[in-house]
């Protein structure tokens, strides 16, 4: 990847790829989890332990192959009754269908079963080698006959092995090749030799989708978002443009939900039904109730909760805030660490000043006020409900219910002066 | 659909789908029209009698089928001396030649004419049964034999019916089927039967894309979306990423405009010769003039009248209101229900103070006026040409041409007290 | 392509694509060159005196055909004593390979040689007539016999000479045609005649990319920015959704640079390493420190320098401005004309107030520093390290190093007064 970030922990729709495959484990009922890393890969580690705390975390201190890899979480293997799956982190498109799929085998009465699928084009894969439906071997395409090269079915690279016998294929698995590794493919071969049956189960090509690089990281990106688009509109949301509508793994849309084009979900957002978002908006970690509108060129941060018909406009940062059943921030504003109380009205160019350079403080605005434009909120600072505030007020002091209040020099005027001022103005030396 | 909105009302291009239809219509030389809609179905009845005045509205009270909808226009039909034609409020792509297609097909001597097109696959659809240039029947594909089935001819939908024998022939339609209905289809073989000639015209696949779901929605939002990039660059605009513009369905662009990544027409705009559009703007409702430049992150709502080579910057949005010729307005700014006479300069920040709450009022700034920066205009309120207005300025009274208007404080400073401050805020107990 | 614009001039990655084929003409070492301009084509000229300012400009008067475009360089010609080389304007995808390629031929024995390529269709191509390895002659279609027209290896329209026989071969093509023009194909036919070997260098499709029309133009600027993307992401960026990133012809990237969805890079643009770009960001002749985060609608224009660790937040403008290290602008903005010191926080809403209607002038911020939200900082100013300067402040003066600032006015509250204004305010004719 070119990174110093460990391959399984780049992003796909905001979830790191590994989180993909432990979310699916988890939609498969598969509760016992064995995660195997490699040398330094703390960042992983963690990852894991935040992704997935139940689950067990094992170093491969060395490189010696996939099957040395897998053995590398020995004392999970050791005591395995139910089935046991090997599946990638970098593989995040497996679904638990496929997983449910590779089970079937074991309860059909394989010992192993190993997960097929045809690609566009089979070069550069393992191929299948078949005796009926039975699996004889996975031939390496260096290592093909030119009749076994014709066999379109490859390995995915999923394995699942019946739990009474997976530990003594992984250790009946040499390293007598080339590379003195260990492969976890030799067990077809190894339970072959036992008389142990193996069977294939063929899932999607897409399942497979696999990440060495950007590029086919951009792609997996790329395959996230279309699945997730079409699952949008199935559900009934109308997305205008969706080629630019960008999902997180959890995003979660209502009924009649309108998007226009070009918006941009983090993780974290739900929003509910009858819900438009206009273009050009980015929301993360927001609540939207039903009947608001958001948009366009609004930004909706962490902590955001829209209420129901409330709008949200243009050039608008709403961040740890909560704005209530059908208030309205239209224009150039900026509503932080807040509260804005229902049907109120914040003027354009409005801002909370929540932060003093050290501390956050709040901002309180009731019900039914009235913010003039450009005015300037300091916090901590609660207004009252239908309270007043005059355009371009710095208010430091809280305002009761239904007062009015000012903040704001006298207008002068001078006339005849703009012209004086602008001979004065040419006489003077341009700096910049 | 999955949507309490009917289906022919989901818009394309910002016009409701069967508005796509009456505007082809129209443009084919269709001046009598009848529309039938469902039971239930208000909002339609409300919609064409917007776009389509003229247009007379049926109910059918049951859905009994095709030819039964048809007829509920029974009282048009009597009267019938012109073609009939029956086209559908969900296939929007028609086109006013394929109309004068199926119109030639009566003009040269049949009765009936029915469209086709070749889909890619004709699987689901009917086949027409041909015997040379006639027509024999409409063939479900579940009534079709083996050799019907590789006829690649299919339904299209729309029809076309002499006048003096329209009705005769839907009227003989039965419902002797599974399902009890009145199919359309069955008008081929009725007309046949009485001897009538029955012809084919066939029409493009992309005039018979059909809407059934919202992702069927979106991919004719996106053919739609191709054929008006297409056409705007045809006619001379840069579109420097075509796939990135969206346009109205009557959005009007002059020559050698040019438009950036990343642009929302809404529906309204028209924008004249040499213009520049930059990313990331929104425009709707709007009038640009020659020479202008407006974005990038502009917003351009209903009544915004832009003149001759002004300028509308970043984060800065315009409602109801015309920048003059030349007229500058460059960043993080709202004008609304204003004027900015020609050549004047909005400092970053402004805000016209238009809604009091309850009421709107106009701004009118005269020509050559430069307004300082976070200025607040509290309307309603003029400046006069060639004014000039201090930054930061609050003003609520009108300035006189050629004043110099301040409404602002005296700067105090406190020497060596923010670090004082900046103690004290440390002990203060962080709240949020 | 309907426009006032020379075609040449138009622009692909924001380079005119002359200026591609300059760049790239210079990437293989051409250092001799000899450009040919239509009559009427002055801003071609000025355009070529500007990307190649050593390039020799040559005037053809009359469109007598290529080979007389090319005699329009008849000086240079004339002393030829290297290879000659001719390559189009409007072909911007050529490769320095594909010259090095032409030029090899010369290398091994050939007097001409000729670029060919392999259409997806060869329809509408000249045939290249071939003889074993010798090129025999390009035949155009309209006299191409039926076996000619099987040839699927056409005419790319570069060619190379070996500078001695240059000037004799082009002078020696005649014009007995139906046009009466010089053709440069005939070139081929002239230089068999004279028993001069001629070859041709296959080159990829892609690099024929030829440009007649701006549905073409956004063709190539779709391959530019398809080829761009891709390099970016081999080269070690993060690109989310790489199909919505805008790469001009000259931004750098460091490595674990992270690109969100819907970035436009204008030209101009270096970023280091580990920087985020988020969402809906316009970049252009900026500089980003390694760290930096910027956006999500962030816009750096000219002469924006952005430090190490520096954050731009949304709605964020910067301009002619060094934002240092760790510094923060992160909501509602304007820096113009100014530096932002070391540590610094600029509240939301701030602007620096650079422009008085005439002149421009800078505002210096130390490290630091504090401005509050909502202020205005009317340039020329200086505000000193650690200073303070309160909310919704609007300064004209200096402020000293950690000294505190007002300047604003105090808040005054009239209990009870928001209803009494209601009222009035519902009594008042609504004027707009």
């Amino acid at each position: 990847m070119r990174s110093a970030l460990p391959k399984v922990l780049h992003r796909i729709g905001h979830l790191p790829m590994v989180g993909h495959v432990l979310k699916t484990l988890g939609s498969a009922g598969i509760d016992r989890l064995a995660v195997v890393v490699g040398p330094n890969h703390g960042a992983v580690r963690a990852a894991v332990g935040e992704l997935a705390p139940h689950a067990s975390i094992h170093m491969q201190e060395q490189r010696l192959g996939t099957a040395h890899a897998v053995l590398a979480a020995r004392p999970e293997l050791e005591h395995a009754t139910d089935d046991v799956l090997v599946v990638y982190g970098d593989t995040p498109f497996v679904t638990p269908e496929a997983i449910a799929h590779l089970r079937a085998g074991l309860a059909e009465g394989a010992s192993v079963v190993v997960a097929g699928f045809r690609p566009e084009s089979p070069k550069g894969y393992g191929r299948l080698v078949m005796e009926g439906e039975r699996l004889l071997a996975i031939r390496e395409e260096k290592d093909a006959s030119e009749a076994e090269r014709q066999i379109t079915l490859c390995n995915a690279g999923m394995m699942a092995f019946r739990g009474d016998v997976a530990l003594a294929i992984l250790d009946a698995i040499g390293s007598d090749n080339a590379q003195k590794e260990f492969y976890l493919t030799d067990a077809v071969e190894v339970a072959n030799d036992r008389g142990l049956r193996v069977d294939v189960a063929e899932i999607a090509a897409d399942e497979v989708f696999g990440i060495n690089d950007r590029v086919q990281l951009a792609g997996a990106e790329q395959l996230f978002q279309a699945q997730r688009r079409r699952a949008a509109m199935v559900e009934g949301a109308t997305l205008i443009a969706p080629e630019t509508v960008f999902f997180a793994h959890d995003t979660v849309l209502g009924r009649d939900v309108t998007i226009e084009p070009n918006v941009v979900f983090g993780p974290g957002v739900t929003v509910a039904d009858n819900v438009v978002i206009r273009a050009f908006s980015h929301i993360e970690g927001a609540q939207v109730a039903s009947g608001a509108t958001v948009g366009p060129f609004a930004r909706l941060r962490p902590g955001a909760e829209i209420g129901e018909g409330a709008h949200i406009g243009n050039f608008v940062e709403i961040k740890a805030a909560t704005v209530e059943t059908g208030a309205k921030v239209n224009h150039l504003t900026y509503i932080g660490d807040a509260r804005v109380g229902a049907k109120s009205n914040i003027g354009a160019g409005t801002v909370t000043c929540n932060y003093d350079g050290v501390n956050k403080f709040r901002t309180d605005i009731g019900a039914n006020a009235f913010i003039g434009s450009n005015s300037s909120l300091v916090a901590p600072i609660a207004i009252g409900d239908g309270a007043y505030v005059a355009s371009g007020s710095v208010l430091t002091e809280d305002v009761e219910a239904d007062a009015l209040a000012f903040g704001r020099a006298r207008q002068v005027a001078k006339p005849g002066r703009a012209a004086v001022l602008r001979e004065a103005q040419k006489d003077r030396r341009k700096p910049t």
